[in-house]
């Protein structure tokens, strides 16, 4: 299976407005509840593309309750450690010009807490074939707490994907992941550049930061596709035509594909094409961060593949 | 005691924000959650007055164990009836400039349920000096609904107090509630009229609300104070000077005070000095719907009573 690590895991709430009016008071006729935090995410994409895939993590509370038995529900496997504080909601109010949020903050994770979440992670490593590590870090957590995870996977020889910015980012690529994901502001940041804008750009950004590991980095640039600097080669893949839609969700699509390719040993230009191809339809779908096979198939094959 | 009846009992929740900002993500620093729905904050009131009270009503899934621990929290007796949807919360925003409010739709309450409430509600009569009816009517029940409960309170003689608004208060005051306690909207929808703006059009709509009933009707006309159109005469009671601050629980206050004067037969204006100096204090004080004794001590003496 695939073994996807959510250590910040959330409830996202949307709630569904006609129009949203700062300073007054709203009823919301509908609104939505679904497990989340980016690891969940690719789980779901995994999940949909008939993947076999766990999903673990931290959850605590009603809220982590309430999580389990969301993803339950949708028949995504889970296997989560419990902690006492609560796990957050993030609460976007759609409406029909745009989605405002508001992120809780997230629960405080015990050193107990911690130790038998890497307790657990060694156990599910034994039957993993891939493990994707993805998001924010919870307080209480140290800022190499994914380079401790990504020295347990290389020990237990499953190759492991690293999602996630800032010191979190940093201090797992010094435990040498597979490969890490940025996007192109993440990865500006990593590489001490202001911005990242164009496919060079992103290429020198990717070799500062790769630097003496052997860590392959894809870097996905929003609309204009996604760069490979791994070490077989350079690849920039896009699609045929910048898509409108909801961004949501695309990055973690783009993970689940890469995962993917790593659990068939899929060549290169592959695991792009369908990197590119997934994200897209993340975008085109209605629904942020849930994929229709359809369009991943039609958009697919729209993408163009560039070793550079 | 006094028992206060919440039948769609709420999760308060709030996030403070800088500045809210529509079609942007926002983190959210800090929050507070607290028990709520009007008939839990009438209850939060009388039990900071010291007053012997129990909350009931409905309450259902994770909200509505977290409305049963936060009350406990507070020391708050309460003695809700479950049912099996899930109680709402109430996303209140607050920035610097003000407060966007996110109503969750409420729960759907089944036959039996209602049933079950109406048995527990019958049992509580019997230990209650006065019963308050307060907020909305959640789906699933019928608009007389607080007719009924109106009905077993005067079968037990036990006096009851409505706030309603809509059907549910023209409903009510069909059953003879000894009292109600509309806003000045709710009074002007039930009366028939655009609005009431004034203390004679008060008056002149109390009347007629109340026409072929002995019920007493205390209405709250916000910064003008209230108007009592009482079997025992009319009052106008005011504070001194208008009070800028926060509305929200002011309404739920002066109920308090009311059910109060009530339960020790207070005189009229003794209960109307006591409702006005208690909403102020609820105005006044930067937790909405929470009151200072000393704030309340303070203004209470401002207030003026006129008798009609």
């Amino acid at each position: 299976v695939i073994l996807t690590v959510t250590l910040n895991a959330a409830l996202d709430v949307t709630y569904h407005v006609p129009a949203l009016q700062v300073g007054t008071a709203h009823r919301v006729p509908t609104m939505d509840e679904r497990a989340g935090g980016k690891g969940v995410n690719v789980a779901r994409v995994l999940h949909a593309l008939g993947e076999p895939v766990v999903a673990t993590g931290l959850v605590g509370g009603s809220t982590g309750s309430e999580i389990r038995a969301l993803l339950s529900g949708e028949q995504v496997r889970h296997s989560f450690v419990d902690i006492t504080a609560r796990s957050r909601r993030t609460v976007v109010v759609a409406d029909g010009a745009g989605a405002t949020g508001l992120w809780e903050p997230g629960p405080t994770v015990a050193p107990s807490e911690w130790a038998a979440f890497v307790r657990h992670f060694t156990a599910l490593l034994k039957v993993s074939q891939v493990a994707v590590l993805s998001g924010s870090l919870p307080l209480g957590l140290a800022p190499d707490a994914y380079g401790q995870l990504i020295l347990l996977a290389r020990q237990a020889e499953v190759p492991v994907i690293l999602d996630a910015d800032g010191p979190a980012l940093l201090a797992g690529v010094a435990a040498g992941p597979t490969l890490v994901k940025p996007n192109a502001h993440e990865l500006a940041t990593a590489a001490g550049v202001d911005t990242v804008t164009d496919v060079p750009a992103a290429i020198g950004a990717a070799e500062v930061v790769r630097a003496g590991h052997s860590t392959d980095l894809v870097a996905s640039l929003g609309p204009n596709g996604i760069v490979a600097c791994t070490s077989a080669g350079r690849w920039h893949a896009a699609p045929a035509e910048p898509l409108t839609g909801n961004p949501t969700g695309a990055g973690d699509a783009c993970v689940a594909a890469l995962a993917r390719g790593i659990a068939y040993r899929l060549p290169w230009p592959v695991r792009l094409a369908d990197a590119v191809g997934l994200s897209a339809a993340a975008v085109a779908s209605p629904v942020a961060g849930s994929v229709s096979l359809a369009d991943f198939a039609r958009l697919r094959r729209t993408v163009t593949i560039r070793e550079l």
